[in-house]
Parts: C-alpha cells; structure tokens; sequence
C-alpha cells in the first residue's frame, strides 16, 4: 500500500481530464505532481469547478514540460488530437505517458490521415512506440509499455462488443448512440441544450474516426463495418447495438478475469453511468446473427477511467484502484 | 370546402386520442359527434387537459355504441388491443370504422396468438374485412375501405424505411428508439421520470408486436429481419437507423405523390416532431448494405396522424387536410 | 380579409427571429418583404433550419437598410442591443419599426447605463418616440405608434403577473425560471447541454437588464422589488412565483378584453409552451400577501407573439390574427 | 476504526432505502443485519436493481421485527407515514431507531391532523420520545436520543436556509423546486416521463407537509411563512429560494463545526447533487430583505445522507462516516 508514483496531467480542464484528476485523487498510490493547463494557469481549480471547493490545494501551473517529465512517474496526455503530437517528443524517454489523443492510436500514418485529414507530424512514432491501451486484449504488452495510446470512446465499446467474435464474423453493424459530453467541455460541434434536449442524429456514418480503431482489433476489413455514431438527449454514457453475422457463439471466456466487463441479461445505460464497468449482451437473433448490445459511460470507461485502468497495469497496481465509484443504486 | 363528415372518437383520453382530437379540430370536413370514454363519462375535457381550456363546450359521454354507429359517418376506434374486438363488431356494417389497436392489423389468428399471447375473439374478421392503414402502399384500398386497421408506430416507420427495397433485400436489420410517450398514457412499461430521464434500453428483441406488421409489408420472412426496439430519454419521436442487405438502390420514387414522406439527406428527429412527416435517408454503406435512418412523431405520423391520413383517404378528402402543424422552426 | 402589409425582418436567424417569421408566414394580412441576415445573406433558409425545407422559396437576402425601409410598411428588428440603435434611425420616419432589443425600452439614458453598462447613442430616442410594448398596458398608444419597443421576456411575464395590483403593493419578491432558449441562438452565457441538463441556478439577482422594465410598469421602486432570474433544464418557458404584499384583492378585472390573459387556478408550464398565451394564478397567501404564478412561452409571448400582437393593434387587425398554434393538447 | 454496530432497514426497496443501503455499505462501522421488505421478500437485490449485481449476497428478507429489534443495534424505518405508526412501538425500548416518515417529527397530533387528514394513531408518543433529526440544530439531544425522527426533504432545506435568521425574521417567503424523486419510488402523484420532462407546477401552496416542520424549528409562526412547494424536470435535487424580512445579517456561524454545511458565492444544483452537502447563500436584497438561496441532494441530504448523519451523532461515529461520495468534478 505504501508505493507511490507522481503523476502529472496535461490538459486537465476538460471534461476527461477533469474525470482523471476524480480517480487519482481516490487512488492510494498516487501523488498529483503537476495539474497542468496553458489556458487556465494560476486559476484555482475552485474556481472553475465549483464542485472542488473543498479541494483548495489544487493548483494549476504552466510548468515547462522538461520539469514535468523530470519530476513524474507518469504524465498523462489530455489534449486534442494534433495538440498531442506537438508535446508527446518532449515526453518520450523521459517519463512513462498515456496519452488521450488520437495521434498514436493507429499505426499507418496514411489511415491517420484519411480520417483526421492531416498529416501526421511523427509518422516514426506510430510504429510500436505506443501500445493500444485497451486492457482486455493488450493487457500483457501494456504492462511493459512506456508509452500507451487511450482508445476512443466509440473505439472502446464497439471494440469490446465484438471481441467475442475476433475472427469469427463475416460483418457487422453497429449503431453506438452517445451523450452530449462525448463532444468534450469545448465541442465545436453543436451541443447547446436547446438544440440537443429532445433530439437524435447521427453523422460521419462510416467515417468516423474511432473507425479503423475498430477495425484494428476486431480484425474486420473496412468492407465488413457499418458504423453509424449518433447523439442522444442525455449527458453521460453510450448505448450500443450491433447486428453480428457469423456462425459462432460469443467466445466470452476472453473476458474471464477482465474486472470492467460485465455479462448482463439486459443492458441498461444508466446501470453503467458513473462506473468504470462495460455492460454487454448477446442474444442469438435471426438470420445468422447476433444482437449484441453494450454500454459504457463515455467519460470514465470510455476514457479516464480506462487511462487509470491502463496506469494500474503499467505500475502493478490491483486493476481496479481508483476506479470504485459509489454511485446511486437506483434511481 | 362545404362537406362535413360526422366523427366519433371512443376512447379519447388516452395520448393518440387527445392527439386525433387536436387533428380533426382543425380539420374543416369534420364535425365532433361524440367522444367517448366509459371512465370520465361527464368529466369536461378542460378538466382532463387544461390545454383545451377554450374548448368548454367539448364534453365527454359515455353513448350507447349503437347510437354513435347510427349517428357517425366515421368512428375512430382508441382502445388497447383485446378490448378492441370486443366493441368492432357492433361497428361493422353500420358506420366506417378506423381501429388503432392491433387487433385487427395482422390476417392470421396463429400469428397473433404469438406475439399477443391471447386467442383473438372475431378470428373470421381477420380476413380482408380490415385494410391496413399504410396510405404510402395501400391508398387505393383504402380509399373504398370501410374498415381500416391503423398501423403500430414502430411498424410504420421500419415499415417506410424498408419499402424502396420491397422484394429486393437479403436481409434488413432495424434499431429503432422511441421517446417515453410511446408507452400510452397508462403505460404498464415504467415510464417515470426517475427511470427514464437519462436511460437508454432495448426490449423485446425481435418479440415486439409490431414486428409481424414489418414482415407483411416488406416481404421479409421472420428470419430475415432483426428488430431491436428501445426506449430513449425524450418525449415524443422514434428514431430508426436500418442496415439493409441489398444489391438495389432505393427505389424512392414509390414515395412520389406521397405528401408525408420527406428524403432528407440528414434524418434529425426534431425535424418531424409535432409533424405528420417521415423524415427518410440512404446512404450506401460498405458489405453490401444500404445504411437507412428515418424518424417521425410516434403520436401523429406514428398514430392519430395516419390515421387522419386514412380517413381523409376513405372521405375523398385532401390527404392532408387537418394535417399542417404550425411548430417552431427553430429550436 | 384583403388588406395586406409588406413586412421585413432584420435579424431573421435568431430565435426570436424564427420564431417571428413563423407567425407572419401563417398571418392572413402580412407579405414577407425582405428576411435580412448579414451573416447569413444567400443561404437559402432551409439550409440553416431543415424544417424549413418545404418554403424552398424564403430568401436571405443583407438588402440596404434604406431600401428595406422604402418597401415595407412595417420592419421586425430582431437585433442584440446595442446593435439596433446603430439601425434604428435609419428606419424612423420611412416605415413603422418594432424593436426587439432593450435600446428603446427605458425612457432614461442613466438607467440604460447603470444596468447595460454603455452608453446610449441615441439617447433623445428615449423620450416618446417608442412606445413600450405592452399590449395589456398600452394598446391604445400602440394603435396609433410608429415605433414600438418589445418587452424583455422575464419583463413581460413579471410585469403582467404584477398588473393586477398595480399602485397597491407595499412590495413584491419574484422569482422567474426560463429555459435554456431563453439565452438567444448564440448566448454567451453557458447554455451547453451537459451544463444545464439536470442543473437550477440563478444570476444577477436584483441587477438583470428586465428589472427597470418591470419597475417601470408596475410602479414600485427599485427598493420595494425583489427579482431572481433563474435557469431550469428545459427548452422552452418561463415559470414565475411571486410573494406579492398588498392588502387589495387581485384587480384581475384589467385582463378583459384582452385575449392572451388566461386566469388559471394552477398554472403549469407545459400549458402555454408553444402558445401565445400567459396562463396567471393567484392565491391568498400568508402574512398579507398574494402568491402569484404565471408562466409563458418565451419566444413567443417573450418575445415574437408579443412583437406580432403589437403588429395587430399598429394596424387595425385582430389581435389573435398569426397568433394560433395547433400544439398538442397532451402530453 | 474497529467497532460495528448492526443496523437493519425496514423498507428498502424505496428510494431513501437504497440511498440508506449505499451509504451503509460504505461505512466502516456499520454491518448490514437485515434488509427487509415484505413485498419484495426473497427477492435478490440485484434482480430489482441490476446495479448491485456485485453484491449477490444481500438478500430482503421479511423477517418478524421482534427478531430485527433484537439483532439490529439501529433500525432505520424506510415507510411511508402512517405505516410507521403501526411498527414503531414494536421498536421502541428494544432498539434504537431512526423513522423517515413524518409520524413523528411534530409534536402536536392536532397539527398532525390538520397537514395528513388522518388521526394519530400513537400520540402519547409525540412529546419528548423522538429527537427531531436535525444534526445542525439538535445535535446534542440526537447524540442521546434512542428515537429520532428525520426530517422531510423540504422540510430539511427550508430550515437550514432560514436558520442564520432564527428569531430575527419579520416573514419569510420560500419556494422549493424540486426534481421528480421526489415523489418516491411508488409515487402517486404523476411523475411520469412525458407529463414532467419539459414541465414546472406547484402545488399545496401554504398547505405542504412539510410546512410544520420548518415552522418548529424557524420560529416562525404559520402567518409569517409562504411555501410554495414545486417540481420541476430533472431527476434529483432541491434548489429553494427564500425572500427574508429580517433586520439582521444571517448568522452564518452557527454553521462552523457542522461538515455539510457550505456557504457558497452562488448556489448551483449540480454542485450538491450526489452529496450530502447543503450549499446556501445569502444577499442582501432590496425592502430590507435577504434574498436566500440554498440546494441539496433530495435522497442524500434530503432523506437518508441526514439518517446516517444522525446515526454517525447517536453512535458516536464521525459525521461524515459513510457520507463521502467521489461524485464526478464536472460536468
């Protein structure tokens, strides 16, 4: 219990950086070292976030980035994509990093660049410098990886839905229907309430960019995935449906001794929400295929939540430190 | 202008009920005759829904069936499915008749039993006294039709979606998500605030009622089809998003001439609500798929408004007559 | 049912401005002039608004203020402050101007100053040349005015609520919940979903920009009103309750005649949601005081029924002409 | 740390109930006897609440309350008010107990009468025998008391918003909204999605239950208090606004030493939603009024956070046992 490591978070005022800062502070081997955020330097975080009152030693400085990976054990990453491939060559070899971006996700930089439509700055880094860090299937590599690339929200749960099936499919369909916070605390896509509080939309059908995430994992070719992320009229979580044609049974032994995956009945978002827990289903449907249906809450487990799962690998810990939440039981 | 039809309503209190009233006030070939509900025979219906305060003079009786089949060009049957049978008889033959239950939408007693777990009372009355209310597929019978069985919500909108690719799909696999009026206003399915207002869930998974409704219409045999519906944080509205297995392109020009059908390049479910539209989309997808979303309002284009849709129909009545909703623009 | 006005709207991308526009679109007397937008100019409208898909013919058009002066017989400027006294003099004396924003609402340059901290331009435009829009209140001026100031919506429901004990209150404390619409289209305070969603806040207690409007009308001083604007996680309305000390009775005798005042015994929201109408209750209450509660839609009698209500009384029509909405009656 | 004490519930399947449990589960010093409910008697927790499917061994028992009393150190009594009546003398003198129904909170059966229309059915039990469960207030007598009543959620607000004033107030004028959990898990009063989702009411004006209490414990007399008690659309939470005739500042002191208590610059919901905390603030008015503003958690702080406070106060525990929640920092 006595091992501590400092951790320092980059970027710490959005939305999943706030939802880190919850977790290592409720984890018994870390020291927040730096909070840091260029935007918002020298502002209590207090003051921007009521909710932390009580929190007043909470600092947030403009520390050069040298000191920060001099003085860390372990710096995470939370900026935007494109923002990350400016700082992570100041980090490499220096400290351990997770990063939440997009940029060291995927190892092609022309796949990088066909779906965030730009050039990647350090195409050398996408070979094998970073691992994916989703624990139930890279768990081992992981453990030994100095630099960890988070998955995307989306990525996450549909990866994790069709895990049972790795090989096994012919295709897939998936619809994966998302909350307003999954545009972030800045969005520039239109979350504003008016606009969102009784609505439904999809869009970037096949184009968005968790896309070839879940192709990477699930093992399917572009040809064999439908995608269609859609927004819904609530804050937290992801509700998804996949249609699965293949002629297995879902091969959930995989995720035996994987503490965030649960196999349910019935999914139902809001047993998730506010958990670092995946709730998954599969139900054998008609013509060769299974309906499968998961969900996740979009800011933990489909982001900080597995960021601190993926530390807890990299540093020893017991998967599930700092990511006991105790949230209501009903409603 | 000056031909007016006689209407009754029986069941007027429930939501597709106050929704038809709200229709055929502002319909100009109408005149109310009687609503009627056993349970709040007497009460004002100012009193029921405070909305219709300046409609004093609109009240609700208990009539004798005869009498309102004596008295009624038209009857417009708002009952649950089971007490349906028990009052059509006294109907037919005497006046037209418009039933929203599902009692009499499907022509085979078997396939009833199995998916409303009860014997239908008047199996001889499943055989083509009853037309089906889908104006985009059945006008024509409609229009000589005395009795038409209006369409479940869910049913009319995968319905519609699939219908450019009748006869021509392998397969078609359909989420669709309702907003928590889709319950009815006595809903047994929970539907309280608490429960619902940041849930997302799925039911019945290729078991809902509305799904033999989907296979008779779009020539899909039960295997073909996969129909996951789900219950979402919003008021009114249902959502659909269709991968359909095809190699045709759709064939949307059976929608010409058809006033209620909208392709949109983009379906946005606020777009139709308070509408009687169907908002419809395609986009080829990959493996051979079509990707299809549409959306409607469940309580008019998804009940009380086909069924105005209908009658207009049977009545030689502009098929939009009483149909044009004055809703916001924006937001 | 023959006389017709050409009508322009300057600002039409707003809320306010939509909302506007629908109403003169459903107005037997008003020709839709010029929709200008300097922002917007050549974007077809059912670009921006995809309900508008079926009015393919409304143009954005940042036609010459003095040409759009020539041409109409009436022009809606539904601009910020500030930005409407930059156009005001423009438009005076060439055609008769209904003023959406608070420039012309106040008769006092330091009142103006003290609670929207800038100077006013015109400042000799305060004294007469508006008349305050406020049809419960000034009808006759408006007949005959050529420039009317639209109330603030918290302003309008207040002041209302307030009327019936005009000159005979020792004090009034009120407080008025909106929805998140009640920000305008591009509000800089925050109106994002995951802010609002589940939250109830107040601001600027005793110093929003409302408060001199209501003084004015109501007759209290500054120091005998208590007013805490406050936001609630809905998209429409405003809820008012106000501890109202007087030892007179409710005057409600001042509302005949005029058709948008409906005397409730329970107000609730949901009923005057996309009407034009102010739904007012009041109760005996303790300690010498009347509880009161209103409530009313806020883009439309908060803002565009009231602005075509004005239109109305300016030109000799109906006063409900354009003002009926075919909303559902429940839920 | 290593003293326990065995608590049972009577009733848990409500709301308060398993908020209690949640509580309890994470208290150091509290061992879980038994949980009964006899409706519900066999029944798996995790079947009616899938959340708890990590905790397969609680089981809801309907176990005979001698036995319970024996067993149990505390009993918490999680009914509705007049079931208390009928159990609680089975308690009394045998164990500790903590009631949350309102059958004893007052101290007079004639104002009971007169706020629930029924007679007391144990009134000789209404003076002295319970500790009115204010921890802020009577914290002294709770730590000795053998019986404690809990306050309402209103009712629990309202009085800490008022009690800086206590004995200095001329008048005081509240209004409460609250979210729809208000109404408890088998809620009479509609609360259902479509009817509350966009809505704002009140109702029992001056005539609420819970106004007794607060005038017990404000000094108040029923002529000097305005109640206005009011739901609004969103799932948990009170936010309350009070208007004070009073000459004095608040004593905000009387505060220090008490954990959940916070004084605030600005009260917003969500910064106490899923706390115990209350957050309160107060300003100067105009008319020699205090405007005050105040909000808390309806089943934490509002019911069962406050049943824990006062059992952490009887048992000599911490005050915050138990009551620490890592609720998300934002949004």
């Amino acid at each position: 219990m006595s091992k501590k490591i400092n951790v320092s978070i980059i970027g710490v005022t959005g939305y999943t950086g706030m939802e880190l800062l919850r977790c290592l502070l409720q984890h018994d081997h870390v020291e927040i070292k730096y909070l840091v955020s260029r935007q918002h330097e020298g502002t209590p975080l207090s003051k921007l976030f009521p909710r932390l009152s009580h929190l007043d030693d909470l600092k947030i400085t403009n520390t050069d980035h040298e000191i920060v990976a001099k003085d860390s054990d372990l710096v995470f990453l939370c900026l935007p994509h494109k923002a990350a491939q400016d700082v992570v060559p100041t980090f490499l070899g220096k400290t351990r990093v997770i990063d939440f971006s997009a940029d060291f996700r995927l190892d092609d930089k022309d796949i990088y660049k066909k779906y965030y439509h730009i050039y990647h700055q350090c195409p050398d880094l996408l070979d094998g410098t970073f691992i994916y860090g989703l624990p139930e299937v890279y768990r081992d590599q992981i453990k030994k990886a100095d630099a960890v690339a988070n998955p995307g929200c989306f990525a996450l749960l549909v990866q994790l839905l069709l895990l049972p099936f790795k090989g096994q499919m012919d295709s897939a369909d998936v619809i994966a229907i998302s909350g307003t916070s999954g545009g972030g605390r800045s969005a520039r896509d239109p979350v504003d309430h008016p606009y969102c509080a009784q609505n439904m939309r999809s869009y970037l059908i096949n184009k968005h960019r968790h896309t070839p995430e879940i192709l990477a994992t699930s093992g399917l070719a572009e040809e064999q995935l439908n995608f269609a992320p859609t927004v819904g009229p609530f804050l937290r979580g992801i509700f998804a449906n996949g249609f699965i044609k293949t002629a297995s049974k879902p091969n959930t032994d995989i995720f035996k001794g994987h503490p965030f995956v649960r196999l349910v009945d019935k999914v139902e978002m809001t047993n998730v929400v506010s958990t670092n827990f995946v709730d998954l289903s599969y139900e054998q449907g008609h013509n060769g295929e299974i309906v499968a249906q998961g969900a996740l809450d979009n800011l933990l487990r489909g982001a900080s939540g597995t960021a601190v799962q993926n530390m807890n690998i990299m540093f020893g810990f017991e998967e599930t430190a700092g990511l006991t939440f105790n949230t209501p039981f009903y409603p």
